[in-house]
């Protein structure tokens, strides 16, 4: 019989099954989170033992880009580097039509920037990240904001017809506002159940004036790697 | 024979005409840029006087903040005062049918906040900004972009089908970037003549994941305060 893997370890296999897909020569995106992680560390291996070579990497937050300097990987930024090969992320939530939710980890504005600059976006996950629709895990799907006005801001975006039943909180970093790496703000959307339709939510939300952007990911992702008790699978688009 | 105003007078003109919709006890929005500061200047004055009682204000920028704050004009943010009873605004372009640029000055996004919350939008200009079709003055339609990779951001909006012809700079402050109220900078674009389909040009801009906001104000404005030679004219929506 089998042992039981932890979570990280079904992390770190989805991880070092998503670098399978990078090849020497690349531009690839590095994604954030304890799952990306594992990306960035095994790409540093594999540049270090000399398997992978000529390699350019565009990080998609500021924790990204330290662990990977400190790996020795090539970096660059989009203005540098508009066109990515491949880029490899974590998700919070993935659905069955692989659209994802992103940005637990406060990095979705770069992250959706880097994904959407990529000619594949492989997502990674263990299989605790599946849902039958999003905002179905009643974790936050978060809303990156200005921080002007936030609180108006968070109760328009709660009143929103295509997201009924949400409940809006500020987000949070000790009992001052979570800032993210672009100066704003985040309000996490709560959800009863699944949201109805993710493509009018997603319309919705972008209307709002002093929105910068939201975790959903819609048709973004090609491939995804899910790391379960049962091994490794993948599902493609 | 009439003597020639000039342009600061006319802006004048248009802005004492638009503080005669604002009453006693009512929530007002106060606009950024020169031909603003004169009404800011007005209710204060009818503050003053008495004529004007119980105000609350909500400024678009720190500038319009401070200079209501030094005549005693009563502020609010949209976080206390979340409908409005109207706003007045200048704009850098208004279109036959009332549809504006605005931004020029920097304030775009605070302005867009504040005037889409408000029941009646007034705008003020002298005649100098009346162009035919939007873009048509052939000078900034300015767009609020993130930090992060400004230049593939630039870039990507240069290459939209629905901007064709535009140019884009970055706007500058010195030898550095221009800095927003929210952190963010400013992209401005130049048309070579006026955008063909201004609805489908804001669509295309919004939909870029780094974009915060556009200077295109579509049906937000309800009645355009005109000053010009012949004096001041009324055009209602």
């Amino acid at each position: 019989m089998a042992t039981k893997l932890s979570q990280d370890e079904l992390k770190q296999q989805a991880a070092w099954k998503a670098v399978e897909y990078v090849q020497s020569g690349m531009v690839i995106g590095l994604g954030t989170g304890s799952t990306a992680a594992f990306a960035v560390d095994r790409i540093g291996q594999l540049l270090k033992e000399n398997t992978l070579r000529d390699i350019v990497a565009v990080p998609t937050s500021i924790r990204t880009y330290e662990q990977a300097k400190g790996l020795g990987i090539p970096l660059a930024t989009l203005d540098e580097q508009p066109e990515l090969d491949v880029a490899i992320d974590g998700a919070d939530e993935v659905d069955p039509a692989l659209n994802v939710v992103k940005g637990r980890g406060g990095a979705l504005l770069r992250e959706k920037m880097v994904e959407l600059a990529s000619k594949k976006f492989v997502c990674i996950v263990d299989e605790s990240k599946l849902v039958s629709g999003l905002g179905g895990s009643k974790d936050a799907m978060p809303v990156e904001i200005v921080q002007f006005c936030w609180k108006y801001n968070l109760e328009r975006l709660q009143k929103l017809p295509e997201l009924a039943g949400a409940s809006a909180k500020l987000r949070m970093a000790g009992d001052k506002p979570y800032v993210t790496d672009n100066s704003n703000y985040i309000v996490d959307l709560y959800f009863q159940e699944p949201i109805k339709d993710a493509y009018a939510a997603a319309k919705a939300i972008s209307a709002c004036t002093g929105v910068v952007d939201h975790g959903l990911f819609l048709d973004m992702v090609d491939v995804c790697i899910i790391a379960g008790a049962d091994g490794v699978r993948l599902q493609d688009k």
